[in-house]
């Protein structure tokens, strides 16, 4: 399997964690977003939307979108249960994430990390949904261990690849104890600590 | 079954579509988001995130996120098939549609038809975003029967609930033929015409 990706995109590193969790073996193949190299004809050939992460097979198969991706790579491990109502409850936070996290909290952190711009410029509307999106997250995790039911599953992983970043688009994590214990959590099982 | 919803929002239709066109019993349970209905009290308790679409079953089970909803409600028909490699590009399009469509083409929606706003007073950028998101679907489906494989599947059912109201958000469907006829396909088969 090839991992076409970019190791600082959060999306990217999430279908990093699953395979490296589950002991899939991939290719990594650099793909750098600042440069266009996602726009290429040769990259456009693999995902016509022009998006990573994408993963390629030997026989031509391709997949989208990080939060498919792992979802496809998890089916059978400890990461995504069996049961169809425990998947849905995973699947919200999928969901969640992508519409009310990452546009927010990963925006502002591309516009400071990628683009080297201060926190002062970060548009206001977007800095306050990434706050209640980490509020939300926060109060969540208050009376949980793991994002959705009770064992570490790519819900976790899936907001964990912005979320642990987020202070590089300035949001503070130590103001959200929670967050935080959860943070460490989940880098524990992932080793990335 | 219960489904919280309001019958102008998509993400809401999304969820009536499945369930009728898989026979599901439900009652409806009016949620008017213009009134602030999502934010009461009796309705967090239902759902913490105060969005609709929420299903709630008699046993205490709730489920939100529309693309979660129409995902599980779905397991075992012919709308999502058992195929993992199946499934999983069917979540693609259930990804892109939260992360690269919902954004741009339902929310300048929501600012003319909820809002009573003007086509001129649209942001710019989400214009732009919401053209390229029904492009890409133009695009897709030059060469495609259904948005995902062969079959009709919630893929087109998550796609479909904004399209086929994008002209009520200003974007103009009748220069995309093939998106056109995708939607009457569609429309047929949800009986909506």
């Amino acid at each position: 399997m090839k991992i076409y990706g970019d190791l600082e995109s959060g999306n990217c590193l999430k279908v990093k964690y699953v395979a490296d969790y589950t002991g899939i073996d991939y290719d990594w193949i650099p793909i750098d977003i600042t440069q266009n190299e996602s726009r290429t004809e040769s990259f456009l050939a693999i995902n016509p939307l022009g998006q990573v992460p994408v993963v390629a097979w030997d026989d031509g198969r391709t997949l989208a979108q990080s939060n498919a991706i792992i979802r496809f790579l998890a089916n059978g491990t400890e990461l995504l249960p069996d049961d169809p109502f425990k998947q849905a409850q995973i699947d919200q936070w999928l969901f969640w994430e992508q519409y009310s996290h990452e546009p927010y909290v990963a925006v502002c952190r591309f516009h400071m990390h990628y683009l080297g711009k201060s926190k002062a410029t970060r548009e206001d509307w977007r800095v306050k949904r990434g706050e209640q999106a980490l509020d939300s997250m926060e109060n969540h995790l208050s009376s949980r261990e793991w994002i959705a039911g009770e064992a570490f599953s790519i819900a976790d992983i899936s907001l964990l690849a912005y979320t642990r970043v987020a202070d590089e688009g300035g949001f503070e994590l130590n103001r959200r104890p929670h967050v935080q214990r959860w943070i460490n959590q989940c880098e524990e099982r992932l080793k990335l600590k």
